[in-house]
């Protein structure tokens, strides 16, 4: 495959299946000096790990993170201190369930990557969706988890905004809320509503769509690398590289076709403090690809996955036209667990663009700045 | 920067500002064998160049390409034989009036990248905003010429499909059109409702955002290197690096958030002649971002340009408030021109990935396939 | 450190410290239906695992390899097939004597890379050179391991030719005798004057310098990437990346400093089955950066490891003068086990240029060559 | 091709044939506020240029560069000061007699690229060795121009130290004689050996090998990337692409197989003014693959050209046997020419890893060091 690497300098490396022994990642180009504890990291793939409501997939996965290199243990026997040397993740699959899948061996799911890597490779895992599956992003919410503390004082925030038609009200905004409901909303009114509605899909073994917000917030101005490295270019290429993810937004987003040049200019004014300030952000925290210092706004649409229990028209591998329809566990609404995994996505590329700009060592640290 | 090259295989690098000597590019990864025209290169310029009607921008330029290696010519005296090794080519600066810019040497424009070049690089070419300037995107246009050779039969077209609120009729498609009207619409009957809108932006001096649809046909199925290299993410990637773009949809896009995974799911039968057919395209020809052998379907959201001639709050590089309005001449919807260079940055992501696929020599035709 | 992955579209990245849980690489971009079994993998690491002999370390590793990902099992429950997935492969540390190196945790072996990784880093992983320990070739010898199976016909064979002053006699070569001593040594004649010279050195407590030359056969010609991605600087890359080695060499090396070029010309005649016979092979099978279809020969010089038990002056992190003197069990002559791999550089060097050029699939398969 | 591009943040892309209309180089990654005059770039083009003395090749090329885009001029009209976007140099042909070539249009010269090249690419530009000419380098030499502004206090130097077996005496070496020869020879006793040798060498239409020493002064200590990022892995790479290399060597080189690991050790005392001081450099100033601070030494040989007058046997494109000898013009001892380009590629490489560690933008001037 050749590309299951993204970043420059903050170089993140992901491998494993659905039903193998094991995923896991290796984090090459973390800054030395970075500090951590397991639980902290833990507690990142906690939030995107299955089972946790009846809302999500009923696979049953502790999802317990390993560290295998790249750290020395401090004084304390628990913190982990990065070496600026490879850190190699693991993750081990338990609940693996494959005789579920024997019946799409040779069959191709509408909707799945089943046909198309069967078309490009001759050879495919067909136990729950072999490297296609989104159990991957469980190494990348892992990667996630130390490019957080790349940055100093960056903070990466996601919230699911809307599940099929249903839309939160923006003015109800508060990311207290997100963890308080098992759809991660930052408008608890929507909770009731988009609980009834999945219900509904849930029971009728169908699945829908969702829309996810990320704000990071603390990104210094001036990272971003023009023309063909911008921070909006990487924030979006890897959000579009999330399972089931068919657009991006960055600010305004679709919205700003509809806008004048008046409307959509973020007006500028000198703060007390000497730094700018800006009186709107409707770029989204970016322009000409390079941080503002504003939040940066991101979001992206997640397709209903296509494991449902209805029968839909398809052909197996020899040709046949046959009817398929998908056994196992699966998400009604993949776009909550996305949530996370959003969130570690825009954090790598905003920690690789800061160690573009600061350099790959822990020089930046001993320039005043700290790491942790 | 160290980023103004895109392309694994098919490797393109570009270079110039708005008002230096020239611009261009240089493509690195074109398979030898490949036969063009200048000509027929100049067509692809021509049609992004300015000026051509009074709905973009004024500067003239003829943007006439040279190539000055990476070929050899054909006895014709005529014909382009690439030989494999980098096509350079280059397109002069004629008309620059530099002057026009002293006044916003040292303020910032708002929504401009003025400001981010400054705090990222400390110093900036402010001529027609060097090399933020969507003059670059000639010579994207250059190498997607060469892009379309690579891949036997495909074919990249592109439209406007929305300018601010007005939207076309997808049922009016028809892609004999596009040549027709200056918008690139491929919906006759909404040029008369995009003229009198533009007309008033125009003489008001102001500017309004756009949505261009990218069709691919003849795209092989199999195309497309995941995890993180997916077709998808790579068009996504090339599309936001455009100037001004704020959002990028493939197939469905954001409307499959809507979707249930019985409507989303596209069903496939047994064609008789051996291939599989879809029923529909929801995935805009993509599946776990290999291609499926249907047509790729992308668009993209490009913002209003922030050069108006309405005065705008903003700084100066000292840190003074001041009123900014920008002289010059600008498009008054600068998604028209974004058109053709949608169509190049498809067409050379496509190519990328053919040549990961087949390899990166003249073998593809030796092979069967035909180059040209 | 971000630089810990080689390889273009056959990308191996490695991972893991001397002392740390475990060690390992993954290989990302494995052509799928690649079969191999396990013990065929282990066969190579074999050959490279300490403590096979009193001319080598005394530390005991197993060195057992396990696939944790990117294959599935055949029927036969022991053939592995690749599925065009990332491999990870995992080795576990188990003999690690820490606290041997207590001694060194603040001071700077002269000639080792304490120094230089503190200066870089400010932190280190002191224990067994931490990453800069050739424990790490391990894993790159798992990967040669599975990229001599990419090109169909491959053989990539190394020999020891010089210890010290004490050369081979290339008119002795027999790559029969290389598995019967334990130098790898092509010519039997030198076997007992390597043992006599380096039972000195051992009991010394001191170590020596090696050459080591790598010839692959069945390179198709055509292969290699110019102009800066040579076959041969690749190569030369690769084997400069092994721990300790400070020359590379390809076909006549600095040997042809001295050459006419009437001498060194490989002259070239059509052979009786069409294809073209080259006289002679100074060249070491690569022109132009590119493959002629000889064997491609290279060889590379390994100095003696600065692991010794005679003081030597040197400074402690405090900037203390210090005089340092090695415990630990090291490698009299760390060139021996360079042998293996340096063969694992150049297949995977090979098998990545092949793969530039058939296409990174399974395709290079179907068209009628054998992957296996 | 893919591969005429190297750095990884100071990237330097070639493009260009010998008997084309001009060739050039895209140094995109240069820092901004780099300041330097069109004449200090010349001046090391004009070191590298063909005709300066009976000893090589007599083609006349003045090799003018032009500057055309990525820099501002200063206000004394003459000193230009880089932006942070692409530097793009051209430097046109002139003087081609292209006719010259004919003859082995359809012919493999034995010891170049024209066989593998066809064979790779199936079409190839015969005329001046193409894009496999050394006339590429020029390309190089300009970056190199600019890679030695980027290190504050960097000094590259390179002396010629052998042709055939005349080696000079390092006891003599004086950089300041290397000005004052026409062969780059640090030592003027070995100057009027060489000019009998190598006039006996020309008049014969004959050629002979050399070696290349490059030292880097001021380069600091701490700049590399382990493990396959490594510095004198990169300089090994770079040396290697140049044009006929066979062969790199870093500090010892070879001569370190035959050292004991107490000769080999550099050892180290803490210096008065509180930096380290290394008592030998038989590392090459490089450890780990990580600077030391001492100077950087690297060699390389470099194989007689091929192009002879001497008749030698090969084959035609038809598969006929033939003779061949070359016309044109040629160097009788190419690694004259090469000093400037081995000077010029440890340049980038140092750049590349200087920018790697302290980052891509002005930052590091604005941190106490200067650029210039």
């Amino acid at each position: 495959m050749s590309h299951n690497t993204f970043g420059h300098l903050f170089r993140v490396t992901t491998w494993g299946e659905s039903h193998g022994v094991a995923l896991g990642c290796v984090v090459d180009g973390c800054p030395p000096g970075i500090r951590f504890t397991l639980a902290e990291l833990q507690a990142w793939l906690d939030k995107r790990k299955p089972g946790q409501s009846r809302f999500v997939t009923q696979r049953r996965e502790d999802d317990l993170v390993k560290v295998l290199s790249g750290v020395m243990l401090d004084d304390d026997g628990e913190t982990m201190i990065t070496t600026g040397t490879p850190v190699s993740m693991l993750i081990e699959n338990t609940d693996q369930r494959s005789k579920d899948y024997g019946e799409i061996a040779h069959r191709y799911r509408p909707g799945h990557a089943d046909y198309t890597y069967d078309v490009k490779y001759g050879i495919r895992d067909y136990r729950g969706g072999g490297r296609s599956s989104a159990r991957e992003t469980a190494a990348r919410v892992a990667a996630g988890g130390l490019a957080r503390k790349v940055v100093p004082g960056l903070v990466v925030r996601a919230a699911l905004v809307q599940i099929g038609k249903h839309k939160i009200d923006r003015n109800n905004w508060d990311w207290n809320e997100v963890s308080n409901n098992p759809f991660f909303a930052p408008d608890p009114a929507i909770v009731p509503v988009w609980e009834e509605y999945l219900d509904g899909i849930r029971k009728a073994g169908s699945s829908v769509g969702a829309v996810v917000e990320v704000v990071a917030e603390g990104v210094p101005a001036g990272i971003g690398a023009p023309i063909y490295g911008k921070l909006d270019q990487d924030i979006a290429s890897l959000l579009m590289s999330i399972n089931a993810v068919k657009g991006v937004e960055i600010g305004e987003g679709f919205a700003s076709a509809e806008l004048t040049g008046e409307e959509n200019a973020d007006e500028m004014r000198m703060g007390n403090d000497g730094n700018p300030i800006f009186l709107s952000n409707h770029a989204g925290g970016i322009l000409g690809g390079i941080s503002t210092g504003q939040p940066v706004v991101a979001r992206f649409a997640i397709k209903p996955t296509s494991s449902i229990l209805t029968e839909r028209r398809s052909i197996d591998a020899d040709g046949n036209n046959v009817d398929v329809r998908t056994k196992g566990r699966h998400d009604p609404c993949v776009g909550i667990r996305a949530v996370p995994i959003g969130e570690a996505m825009v954090a790598c590329a905003i920690a690789d663009h800061y160690l573009r700009d600061r350099g790959q060592t822990g020089r930046l640290t001993s320039q005043g700045g700290s790491a942790t």
